[in-house]
């Protein structure tokens, strides 16, 4: 019988410029009595990886933070007022390039992490000595068609983002003809579950779960191309 | 801490029109060791709600496919060849409007449940005696703008499937603007991760959720309005 646990990680704090994620990670799970094993997938909100980066910049009102959104962008989707869906440099398509004002002082915003799979990985490789996991850096996105963000992998590090079944057998013997699974993007939202927006916890452990692994994973991996994309 | 338990249900074993849903998840969870408690959330793939319902039909080919696709969409938004993208009578925008020949007999099709909401009603119902349980109707769907699929809510029943968070304070004491989160798409998707496309398994609880409950839930509060859609 297949089990999944998901675990918030509590304590973790606020977090400065130049802090050292793995560290407090490593610490908050142990002290919270739930330290990492090898297998567990810890799941990392992309705010608090843009403040150990140094990405929250200046931006005292929505003018501002239109600025920002259309600065971070390669292209422009759509616009209705304030609100811009725009495709970001790393290929993502979100509202206002993910700049966002939430949980930072006033007149600040925080930007997307210049390269969230190199986040994720750093964050890994601090982690190995603890334990080995695999790293999702996530943001909260919305979604063409249906009402409500979910969150969503940004960047990745030791698991495949995406689980091919084709070829696999279903339970009928039948070949199934193409089920690609967002297996990252399920474990983000999974991981939001526990997070919540305003409960100031911006960590959860994934553990036990048994998909493949990857040494070459990246949340571009999760972006469809713009010419396969019906909808862009 | 909040802590999430996702259990898969095995043994639920092949479904037939007419088979009392309720009964078998009930026997089934007790089966194996992890009988329903209150409070949990038994997520059921749309293929045993629509096999037990009735709904499955011959489907020779890949033009009887296409067809009874386009039989169940009120529109065509894209075709690419025999895949098209539509908008159901439910109001979901998915790939050929549901219609699924996998974990099937050969020449044959699965619609959707005519009425996702009330598929879901009637198993939380049948399992009111046992526990107090929301339920959810899922399935595989595509996304725009992100490769792979995750499964999302189609039907619910007792759990709200978007949690409002508009007008609660972030942890910096600020209001949050706008973060309606599709908990109930993260439910179902969290659900996937156990259950897998080819393993047969059709069923997964998800236990120790702590957001709100809803007697009057509705899958479709997770479509979004057409005139509201940039994407459509």
């Amino acid at each position: 019988m297949e089990r999944l646990e998901i675990i918030a990680v509590d304590g973790i704090g606020e977090v400065s410029e130049g802090a050292d994620l793995a560290r407090l990670i490593a610490e908050a799970t142990e002290a919270q009595g739930t330290p990492l094993v090898d297998g567990d997938i810890v799941v990392v909100t992309q705010k608090i990886v843009s403040k150990a980066e140094g990405r929250i910049v200046d931006c005292p009102d929505d003018a501002a933070r239109l600025q920002l959104a259309i600065d971070e962008a390669v292209r422009v989707l759509r616009r209705r007022g304030d609100l811009v869906i725009t495709e970001t440099s790393h290929g993502f398509v979100c509202a206002n390039s993910g700049v966002d004002a939430s949980n930072l002082p006033e007149g600040k915003a925080a930007l997307l992490p210049i390269d969230p799979d190199r986040s994720a990985a750093r964050i890994r490789s601090g982690l190995a000595e603890t334990a080995d996991v695999g790293v999702l850096v996530t943001d909260t996105f919305g979604r063409a068609w249906r009402l409500g963000l979910t969150d969503v992998a940004i960047g990745v590090a030791g698991v495949a983002p995406i689980v091919d079944l084709r070829g696999t057998k279903d339970w009928s013997g039948h070949e199934l003809a193409v089920t690609e699974i967002a297996v990252a993007d399920e474990i983000a939202g999974a991981a939001e579950l526990v997070m919540g927006k305003a409960s100031g916890c911006p960590v959860a452990i994934v553990r036990g779960y048994s998909g493949p692994r990857s040494i070459d994973a990246s949340g571009t991996q999760l972006v469809r191309p713009p010419s396969e994309d019906l909808f862009r």
